[in-house]
């Protein structure tokens, strides 16, 4: 494999699709939350994309099935006027620089074949102290106003956002096509899925979809009880360094954790 | 995107136009330069350069808009029998070996191909005390001797000169064009307004364009007013390890910062 | 030499040969049985696999023979109805991302081209405690079930299979291949003849080949004495560091190791 | 500039000529050595190589010329039945894995077209205690034991030899050519006159050239001289952290130079 492809499973027929991404990211917001909807879906599978940028080894999954890294390309088609979907989740991101355009530009060229006119990238959006909000970014002035009526807030300026969530963002202005990208709050330690059901929230009202997200609660509590333990960890280091020295003064740069 | 590639935004017919680069390099000392100078002369945007060797994210300005990292070419014609200009200004430099001297390429095919047969680079020169000369390279007797009457001074041997300032310089010599640098001195840590002010004295005498410069003060008094933030935290930490330990023998290994 | 490529030194014919893969990689349990099994069996070099991915260096053997880092080609064919081998051994796995890709491919190009349909892979699988199990993982249910009846066990989900073992695995789903990979468990420190003999039993059964393997018992008794001989070192330098302040409180943070 | 290309200066006519490559390695042995040739012989130039692998600046030399980083063919006809030569020198060896075979092969392909079937490379060979042997390694026998019976001594299996010094002596292999590598023991901090000396005693002898080679012990005495400053700069260092604890037991992890 010489260049980054895309390989077509089924041939499918789609009314004018938005393409929603969703590969792994800060936190696996927006792989969590774009693989919470192609189930709850039904999203059908129709197109695998491979790249000698992905990473050279190949993952065992809990069937004990290989698999290279890759991107998947599933659809959905609306029951009613709403545009029909083309989701794109995966295992990993290129690990190149130049991987990264590459890749991203033979997204857009497969979303192009099947009549993509707006892309939704979705992600997660660094803070120190957490919060819940869903942060957005558009190359149009429409698509933005309609996120931000649904909640969201406008990115603040000078924050790059980087991999295929921008590049996307960037490369659709080429192409006749337009993008916004949502990104829910996080500390990014961990996988997120609280963030992941933030994003939710305003996604699928912005696709005009209704879907059930109680199934990430049990993730949500899962992700916060190990956030609890770690945390507390960290405590009992601290305070095993402490109980060593009790006749000591304590200074300052001890407390390294 | 595969390759680095120009798109003109306008066909526009220029006399002889010599090219002005200032792209972001040490201190920002070329792209503050140049950048005011764009805006000073009110210089027209037509043709905009990208690559897959920029770095992968985009960039949200205060607008809130999205853009691909990229490179900007702008042309101003001269009212009288001075040299009309193009400038390049832009958000970054190639992240790649490869891409550097790529990038370079494309700049230079692009340049020649709008009759430019000089080159004037622009960029900041490190030095550990600071100062507020001006130092160049040529490929040119002319050029240099041209500079050195303006009052730059002659870059001392041995230093090489990174990056694309560089880069155009070298390439130049295998097209029929010739090349100057002009580089600030600068400490380097932060946005240098001031060698940009520096640089500019030389570089619109150079180019025998009258510009007032006076509109750098207030970036200038800006920077000197976070440049003396930053050592007042520097002498702060200093002070504070000391009180700290005010019966201890201060040992030297402790002045870390 | 601008891509990698494989030379064939001589034209062989094969019936339906199995490709079996070792290059160095983790303790070089890989080459380590896959060479043994290359002189056990006679096998005969037909070709050589080259790449500017290898490292930019060339290897002096003990007499002082120069060469470049390749692959190479062995085959054997089989005296009754068991299948034809063809080994792949050598001096290094490629250096870049992309390079990974380019090679594994080529391999299985020529792989295709002599009538390869199954392919084995073997490399070592990392334990903190050690162990003798040989883990697999298959793209093909058969052929997982053959080595679990060998005494092989599954490998455990989530851990990614890195370098070419992997790759070839991933990469044979794309070409009408099937392949499976056995791994010696080995804490990975030193080279692991011990880990390669553990895999060599398993790999002859697979092949249907009878190999002495007590060959490797002298370099086993080896890798023992050098793994006693670091381990001594090691507690040496703990006891050092404890003598030598007999009369200070010793802290925790003392005992680096 | 998209690969690595040679700029012919001029045609010339060479019979069977060897090619002697000293491009800057470990501790510029190869550089000096065969840059002291060029001039010593008064040879001319009519190439030069400019590679994207190169690094990405210019070098400014004491005249204030600009260049970028390339390769420079020189050659030198015999004034009796010896060989014609063609030496490479230059600023730089390639920055990448890919580069590095890029440029070794372009070197190649331009000394094929001249006529080249034998090839000597020269560079450094580290040694912890320094020496004055010159360490030699040959694709053939011949070559070796030339270099050999005029006092080299034959590498120790298990080193490889890195660069281009090592690419060319594999590549050869490939092309119907033989090469041997002559490397001068260093200790490898500082370039080492004192080394490309040694080396040049065998080299000439090996080339059938006469050359005063009395030229370089000026830079040699100044090497030493630099040797020796930052020796004592070191012993200065340890005595000051002595002084300043006189009462203290000292502890050897405080000598830490």
């Amino acid at each position: 494999m010489l260049r980054t492809e895309v390989r077509e499973l089924k041939r499918v027929k789609l009314r004018e699709p938005v393409l929603v991404e969703g590969l792994p990211g800060l936190a696996l917001v927006g792989r969590l939350a774009v693989g919470y909807l192609v189930e709850a879906l039904g999203a059908e599978k129709f197109a695998e994309l491979y790249s000698p940028h992905f990473p050279y080894y190949v993952i065992v999954d809990e069937r004990g099935r290989i698999r290279l890294p890759k991107g998947e390309f599933y659809c959905w088609r609306s029951p009613d006027k709403g545009p029909d979907l083309i989701f794109l989740i995966g295992d990993s991101q290129a690990q190149t620089n130049q991987g990264q355009y590459e890749v991203a530009s033979c997204v857009l060229d497969f979303a192009r074949k099947h009549g993509v006119k707006t892309v939704v990238t979705v992600g997660g959006y660094r803070t120190d102290r957490g919060g819940s909000r869903v942060v957005c970014a558009s190359t149009d002035e429409e698509l933005l106003k309609k996120a931000l009526e649904l909640g969201a807030v406008k990115s603040p300026p000078g924050s790059p956002i980087v991999g295929i969530a921008g590049l996307l963002l960037g490369l659709t202005t080429m192409m006749d096509m337009r993008a916004i990208c949502l990104l829910g709050e996080t500390k990014g330690h961990l996988p997120d899925p609280r963030a992941a059901k933030n994003v939710l929230k305003v996604l699928t009202s912005f696709l005009g979809v209704e879907v059930d997200l109680s199934g990430l609660d049990k993730s949500i509590a899962e992700a916060e009880r190990m956030e609890e333990a770690l945390m507390s960890i960290r405590v009992e280091e601290v305070l095993r360094k402490r109980q060593r020295k009790p006749e000591e003064s304590r200074r300052p740069e001890e407390y390294i954790y």
